[in-house]
């Protein structure tokens, strides 16, 4: 079952006139978020759940990038698309539109729990409930819902993350205890990135990094490979994926050592994962063991 | 595209008769393993690639109650499963039947290659390697492969991890970095796990707990709660997840001060996912802030 939170309102207040008329095309009456994580890339990694909900939405809401790679699915339906950094523009504006009783898909790639859009829904529902003065209560598929032409349901729909899908192109290296870490120093102070970097070096944990370099954010790459090297081998194996299971899908396999060879390469859809200090490389490809006698 | 593997035989030496009659059966006569990740359980969150996967293959190899899970998928295919603990033999035999010229799945719940058979199938292949005297070459389904009749190849397909599902009903737990963390001494001396508990703690990651508890390792849950305790609030939320997107689902969110409320609840098919120092409670969904402006 998927988790649902019912938008109660106690006054009309919260739907514009807009939303009314909008409300009549719904024949529930019952707005709907469909909070979709859509897999790496290809349609073939995209779960049944996901279509379905895309399918019940009236309106798909989301980053461009995304709204292109699942558009073989969205045929005729509305479409809110907008740039980077306009994702509280675009999770608000969902929020206005599962308010005025319409089924609503926002969609992110890979799963929408990591890095994705499903916290900044519900932060925005969090305010909405206040500034709406309205009431929220807690209801999943298994319980009853009541009133629902006063309520909206949130709904949050997992996906193939990308890092899952980078691994597989590169063999077998996520097979023990892991850390995924942003590089993105635009919601999280640097200190905190690169504390984070050396405890889960320390560990010994295969390490993940998402958005590894951007055109303005160049450097992290260097300081992380610098951080890393204290405490792992320079044959430490790396794997560099990206566009995972998309056109432009690139694969390299080096070392912690070799890793700014690739500087150039690397960029923010490119995926970096790290191997812990049992990884090895076997047919070009990343094993690192799970302890089983083989 | 999946990356995939190629076993070259240089020798008939590795072909069993039995493998060699049952190579007959197979029209292309080039062995495949699929190393499928099926998702946390409900079909509806299996992915295409998958399914497809599953329908290509004449044998599905894994664990029983994986193998439950899918079986509305396997209709008339032969099947090997086996009970727990018998991972290496699994592995191995979807080898030998791959090595006969047959397409064999190795299904893994959740993704293949988090905790899964990828790594085990990658290093069983390297061990068949020798002992078969043959030779590895590399080939994803971009690039040509060469003798097919005499070459096996191996795809890993992710799936949706476990954790993912569980997030997904919990809220939006998983905004922020994360640390995956088996608490199975099995595989890893127990010392590993607590140092990479604690470090995992002092850098602030969402952590998430796999195999928390068992019939027989019933102490691991108190110990990390113990170590957390000391670098987070007793009120800091930590969600818990039985049998995710299974029959059997159980969402249960407390905080860590009374997460041993749920001593009983917690078991192998639970995963635990206990939040940073800005994760909160809303609506009974926990939120970890991603650190948008809201």
């Amino acid at each position: 079952m998927r988790a649902s939170s019912n938008i109660k309102l106690m006054g009309k207040g919260a739907i514009s006139k807009k939303a009314k008329k909008r409300k009549c095309n719904n024949s529930s009456g019952r707005g709907a978020i469909y909070i979709i994580g859509i897999g790496p890339g290809s349609l073939k990694d995209l779960t049944q759940r996901a279509k379905d909900a895309i399918k019940k939405s009236d309106i798909i809401v989301g980053y461009t990038t995304y709204i292109d790679l699942i558009k073989g699915l969205i045929k005729n339906k509305e479409v809110f698309a907008t740039g980077m950094m306009r994702e509280v523009e675009r999770c608000q504006k969902a929020i206005d539109i599962a308010l005025s009783g319409r089924k609503v898909a926002v969609v992110s790639s890979g799963d929408s729990g990591i890095y994705g859009m499903a916290g900044l829904v519900l932060e925005l529902l969090q305010k909405t409930e206040k500034s709406a003065n309205c009431e929220l209560r807690i209801a999943n598929l298994k319980s009853e819902i009541r009133n629902p032409k006063s309520e909206i349901s949130v709904s949050i729909i997992p996906g193939v993350p990308a890092f899952c899908s980078a691994a597989s192109l590169l063999g077998a290296p996520i097979m023990h205890d892991f850390a995924s870490i942003s590089l993105s120093d635009l919601l999280t102070p640097y200190e905190v990135i690169l504390k984070r970097i050396k405890s889960a070096a320390e560990a010994d944990f295969v390490i993940i990094l998402y958005n590894p370099k951007s055109k303005k954010r160049v450097k992290q790459i260097e300081d992380v490979r610098e951080i890393l090297l204290k405490y792992r081998k320079g044959s430490t194996p790396v794997g560099i994926v990206k566009g995972s299971s998309r056109e432009n899908e690139e694969i390299k396999i080096t070392t912690l050592g070799g890793l700014l060879e690739y500087y150039d390469f690397i960029d923010m859809q490119t995926i970096v994962i790290i191997g812990n200090s049992s990884s090895c490389v076997y047919d070009n490809k990343i094993i690192t063991p799970r302890g089983y006698k083989v």
